[in-house]
């Protein structure tokens, strides 16, 4: 477990007593340091948007506690082994995957991530632009190394697609379906898409960076009128809005054991679990691929993660394709 | 193509009149410059090692040309149409792959090629040394942008390896063996190592970079003890040494060929090719792979670039290993 700043475990304790006061001398008790360096760190929190009342005889009080996805707020949630136990935020990128491709290179640990508040040019499958405003959604990359050859490739987004699923759903109670190969669902609109990208040889991965985008709080009118259509967001779904560092937290931790249980007894269960959950066996089927349009009935996902569709020319494997239900 | 420097220009002009003179005037005429600005590009292939004697009436004449890999050299021998048409240079080098990466990071064109004399820490497969003494092989990385999703990438060493062969052959009349997946033999010791590594998502591959090492002119006293067995270089196999940017050329041409051929048609006439030439077909295999050995007879390549072999439990692909004759 990454060892928590003092920072951290200030906002924790604010968090914790929220809505009564905690005393300065509590807090310098439970964080073994200063007064002064606790008014250092205090004045930090306000300027990043905490409202913190400070009463001479009673100590502090947590009056507003703003929506950031910085480390210090998904500490105050996560409960893993390495997944996120390395995060690295900032306010505007152009891309977390980018960050997140040189930070792998640079050598980041297994379960390092990449979150910052907006992307300027965030991207999807293919290099298509992702629309990511700022403060409204989740745009974070994911950076693990699982020690499998390049062939098996295709389960990681599989795997991702079943685990962001349950974090979502155990969050926010709303029902997700999952899009092969790629993307979750809610009503036939668009609320997550993943972007699995990697390095590697033939022999293994060096890395595996997923690109993780969620539209949490997205109000309608902030989707350009031509997504309006194809997408959503879990607050218009819902009729509230969700805290995302808490939603960031439980993505990581399913994600997490959906990941382990992969290392630990292969892609057999991800692969029937996955079959469960995207309910997809037996719908009719059509996939737009780079070498034509595919149609049939799903039958589920092969050995390899490629989605099987019994056509009038027998089972084909489909390993990646825009697809619609009949 | 790319254009020609005027050093480029003038050291052809050299060999092409080798072992005659040129006179000053020729030159200046055929490249269409001063001639101090010739006297100039004079001097830095001399502190190239180029010996370059000068006569006043006579005008120029090359006396002694180094074994260089340097772009100059190369080109003086390459009809390519994309591969080596961008070429980076450097004496010496961590390793070839590491400045490849970066430079298709940053945009490298398809084909570009970056090579250098030594390198102090090359690697092949799983990150294993590769030796690579300074001046005696070619140690060399290739950049290709093939339009194909992440699932077919075992296509590109079959290819390579095919490729690759045939450009050796061609300049030294010895018979080179395809050790699948990713070395080429001659009686049975290793005188070139492919390393294949790539950047991708699902569907389709940002760009692959072949790690190209070829031992050229490493005589026996140059390998160390332990890989005297294993390894020999195509000098002590032929008997007298190679012109090392001859041979370069020769690889990418024959490389391009296969690889348009592949771009064109697919991989079915790759494989029947790679088939024929590897004389693996009907012979006991030995694989020794992550999960165990496998032990059986080669049937050949599947459509995904795994070798088949026929075992007591009936056929088994296997994608990558490390395998021997029974």
């Amino acid at each position: 477990m990454r060892q928590r700043t003092i920072r951290d475990r200030l906002l924790s304790l604010l968090v914790e007593y929220q809505p009564k006061f905690v005393s300065g001398e509590e807090i310098s008790r439970q964080l073994g340091c200063s007064r002064a360096a606790i008014w250092k760190h205090m004045e930090e929190l306000r300027q990043q948007g905490y409202e913190i009342e400070a009463r001479p005889r009673n100590g502090y009080r947590l009056m507003y506690r703003p929506d950031r996805v910085a480390p210090e707020e998904i500490n105050l949630h996560l409960q893993s082994n390495k997944l996120g136990q390395d995060i690295r935020y900032k306010e505007e990128v152009i891309s977390t995957q980018q960050h997140a491709h040189q930070w792998a290179r640079e050598g980041a640990p297994e379960g390092a991530l990449f979150v910052a508040e907006q992307q300027t040019e965030g991207k999807g499958r293919l290099g298509r632009p992702w629309h990511s405003p700022p403060r409204t959604g989740i745009w974070m990359s994911l950076i693990l190394r699982p020690p499998i050859p390049l062939t098996e490739a295709s389960h990681l987004t599989i795997l991702a697609s079943l685990g962001i699923k349950q974090g979502i759903e155990r969050v926010t109670g709303l029902p997700i379906q999952i899009k092969w190969p790629n993307d979750l669902m809610i009503n036939g609109k668009k609320i997550c898409g993943i972007l699995t990208e990697l390095r590697g040889e033939q022999d293994r991965i060096h890395y595996v960076i997923f690109g993780i985008g969620v539209n949490v709080n997205t109000p309608v009118e902030k989707f350009p009128e031509e997504l309006r259509s194809i997408a959503t967001s879990l607050a218009i779904e819902a009729g509230q809005t969700f805290h995302r560092a808490t939603l960031i937290a439980a993505i990581l931790e399913e994600l997490e054991k959906v990941y382990e249980q992969y290392l630990a007894s292969g892609f057999g269960k991800i692969k029937k679990q996955w079959e469960d959950e995207s309910q997809i066996k037996g719908k009719q089927v059509i996939a737009r691929t780079f070498q034509g349009t595919i149609q049939g009935i799903a039958e589920g996902l092969n050995s390899q993660g490629a989605l099987i569709l019994q056509t009038d020319r027998g089972w084909v494997p489909v390993l990646t394709a825009d697809i619609s239900l009949k």
